[in-house]
C-alpha cells in the first residue's frame, strides 16, 4: 500500500494505491519478513503531512509506514533464523525485505502476535515511559487518561492503577466506559459522549488531577486544565481530536492554568526511549503475567486491501483497545 | 483607592473609588508607613476578577492591593524602627498599617527606592526564579523574552545573557527594541509591532529556541512554538495580551510543538519562592553593583489618583522598564 497523495482533511482511501509487485530475495545481511499483523496508529495521520515533526514524513509513492509482526522465511542475516517471529516498522505491505535494523524478536509464547503491537509494543512503551518518566505519578495521586480505551491509554489507566493512583479514563460512549471500571479496573470512566466532561471531573477529581495524559487534545484538554492540582503535569502524547483538521488546531484556552497551578505541560515521542524498551517490555510482561495488566487488542481481518478503512476506523473511535489489521492470518 | 467594580475587559477609572480618611495609629507590633512609592503590574488586572487564581482576589470595597516602598513613620514593631525604609504590600493609598509580615527592609543605600519595586522587587525576583529555576538556560544557548522592556523582561534578558546566552527580546515598538540592544546588551530585538515575528525569529534564532520566557501569550506565544529547539523551555510567566479578553483565552493554537520537540511548558507564581528572595536579591543587587544589570525605572509622578491612568499604560505597552507610581515623593 504505497502513500498515492497527501490528504486535506481526513484521509481518503484514494490516498493510496495498492500496488502488487514480486517479493525480492534477501541479500547478504537480510531478511524477509511475511507480515502477520500490522499496528493501526493514530500518529499514521501525522506521517502523512508533508510537515516538519519527530520523525519524516512517508514519501508520495513510498509504502505506507506501519508497525508490524510477522515471520522470518528468508534469512541471510544472522541474528534471525527462519521461522523466527519479529517486530520492526515493516509497512503496510504483505512481504517486507529488512536489514534487521530496528528489528526485535516478537516472542508468541511470551503473548499472542498482536500482543507484541499493543502492550508490548510501541503503544506500551509509550504508556510506559510517557505515564512513569513525564507524569511522575505518586501514590494516592489522581491520574487522568484521555483516549482511555485505545491502545496507549487502556496501558497508562493500569499502570497508574498498579502505582497505587486514583485513576479517572475519558473514553467515548457506555461499552467502553464501563469496560474500563468493570474490565480493566479503572476508579471511574466519563464518556465524553453524553456528559459534561467538566463537571463529572469536579465530581470525580474533587482535589484536582495531579497527572493527565492526553491522546485527543482539543475541548477535553481544555476541561481537565480546569481542574488540575497544584503541580500538576500533562504528558502531551497525541491530540487525535485535531489531526484531520482542515482548520489550525484548537489550543487549549484554559493553558493559564498552568501558571495558576505551577503546572507544566511536557511532549514525550516514543522513540527517544528506544535504549530503554528492553526495561519496559520486561516490566510490562511481568505485570501482564501476573494478571496485573489485561491487554485488550481489536484485530481487523481483511489484509492490506483493508488499510484505510480501519484506519479511519480510529478517528470514529471504533476500536476497543490496541487495533491491529490481520495481514496473512495469525 | 478601594476596588469598586469588577471590570469587564480594560478596566475604568470608575473600578475604583477614591476616599480619604483618617489615618490610624499603630497598635502594639504594628508600624505605621508612608508609602512613597507604589509598584504597577499587569498581574494587577487578575486580582481585579472574582475567579479561582494563585492568590485571593481583591473584595470590593477594599483597598486596591499594590506592591509598594515607603518610609516607617510611627513604629511599635521591634524590628522597625522609625525611618527605616521598607517595602510590602502596603496598597494603593499614601499610609498604610502593618503588622509587619511580609515586609522586608529597602535600603536606600543599596538601591534608590524604585529599584525595590523593581529589579530587587517582586519583578526582579519573578525573572530571576522563572528563567533559572523553570527556564534553565544553559551557556551558548538561545533565550527568547516577551515583553522584554517591561520590568520582569528586561531583567530576565539580563541574567540570560550573563549566564553566557543568546538573547533575543521581544517589544512593542523600535525605541524600545533600540535600547534593548544599545543599552542592555540584548543580541537582537524584534520589534511585534513592524516585524513578522516568525520571520524575525528564523532569522535570530536559526537553530532554535532553547528557553521562551513568556509574558505576553497569545500570537507571539504561537509564534515562539514554530520555532523551539528539542527539549525547549517555556517558563509560563502570564500573558498580558490577553488579560483584558472578554472574549475567552486564545490559546496557543501550536502547543503540539510541545510534543514534536519534547519541549516543557511550565508555570510560574514567585510567591513558591519567599524563602530564595534573599539569595535572589543579594545577586541581583551584586551583578547591578558591578554594573552588569542595568534597572529601567519608568516613575509616573501624580500620587494615587492617577493610579487608575498608570496601569492602563501597561496594557497599551507605553511603559518601558518598571513602572512605578511615586505618591508623596522620594
Amino acid at each position: 500500500m504505497r502513500l498515492a497523495a497527501r490528504p486535506v482533511g481526513q484521509p481518503r482511501p484514494g490516498d493510496w494505491e495498492h500496488t502488487e509487485e514480486p517479493v525480492g530475495e534477501p541479500g547478504e545481511g537480510e531478511i524477509l519478513v511475511r507480515v502477520k499483523y500490522l499496528s493501526i496508529d493514530p500518529a499514521m495521520r501525522g506521517w502523512m503531512n508533508d510537515a516538519k515533526s519527530y520523525i519524516e514524513p512517508v514519501g508520495i509513492g513510498e509504502v505506507m509506514r506501519a508497525g508490524a509482526v510477522g515471520e522470518v522465511i528468508a534469512s541471510r542475516h544472522p541474528r534471525f533464523a527462519v521461522g523466527d517471529h519479529v517486530s520492526g516498522a515493516f509497512g503496510v505491505q504483505e512481504y517486507c525485505l529488512s536489514d534487521g535494523r530496528g528489528v526485535a524478536p516478537a516472542d508468541p509464547e511470551l503473548a499472542p502476535l498482536p500482543v507484541h503491537l499493543g502492550t508490548l509494543g510501541m503503544s506500551g512503551m509509550t504508556a510506559y515511559f510517557g505515564l512513569l518518566d513525564i507524569g511522575r505519578p505518586e501514590a494516592g495521586q489522581t491520574v487522568v487518561v484521555s483516549g482511555a480505551a485505545g491502545a496507549v491509554g487502556s496501558v497508562v489507566g493500569q499502570i497508574a492503577r498498579i502505582k497505587g493512583c486514583r485513576v479517572i479514563g475519558i473514553a467515548g460512549g457506555e461499552r467502553k466506559c464501563r469496560a474500563l471500571v468493570d474490565d480493566l479496573g479503572f476508579d471511574a470512566a466519563i464518556d465524553y459522549q453524553s456528559q459534561d466532561v467538566r463537571k463529572a471531573l469536579r465530581e470525580h477529581a474533587p482535589d484536582g488531577v495531579d497527572v493527565y495524559f492526553d491522546n485527543v487534545g482539543g475541548d477535553i484538554l481544555d476541561a481537565v486544565l480546569t481542574r488540575l492540582a497544584r503541580g500538576a503535569r500533562i504528558v502531551v502524547c497525541g491530540a487525535i481530536s485535531q489531526y484531520n483538521n482542515t482548520e489550525p488546531v484548537k489550543g487549549p484556552s484554559n493553558y493559564l492554568s498552568l501558571l495558576v497551578n505551577r503546572a507544566t505541560m511536557t511532549g514525550m515521542v516514543v522513540f527517544d526511549y528506544a535504549d530503554r524498551y528492553a526495561e519496559a517490555v520486561r516490566q510490562l510482561a511481568e505485570w501482564r503475567a501476573e494478571g496485573r495488566l489485561v491487554s485488550v487488542e481489536d484485530v481487523v481481518d481483511g489484509g492490506v486491501s483493508a488499510f484505510p478503512d480501519t484506519l479511519l476506523r480510529l478517528f470514529r473511535g471504533e476500536n476497543h483497545g490496541k487495533l491491529v489489521l490481520a495481514v496473512a492470518g495469525g
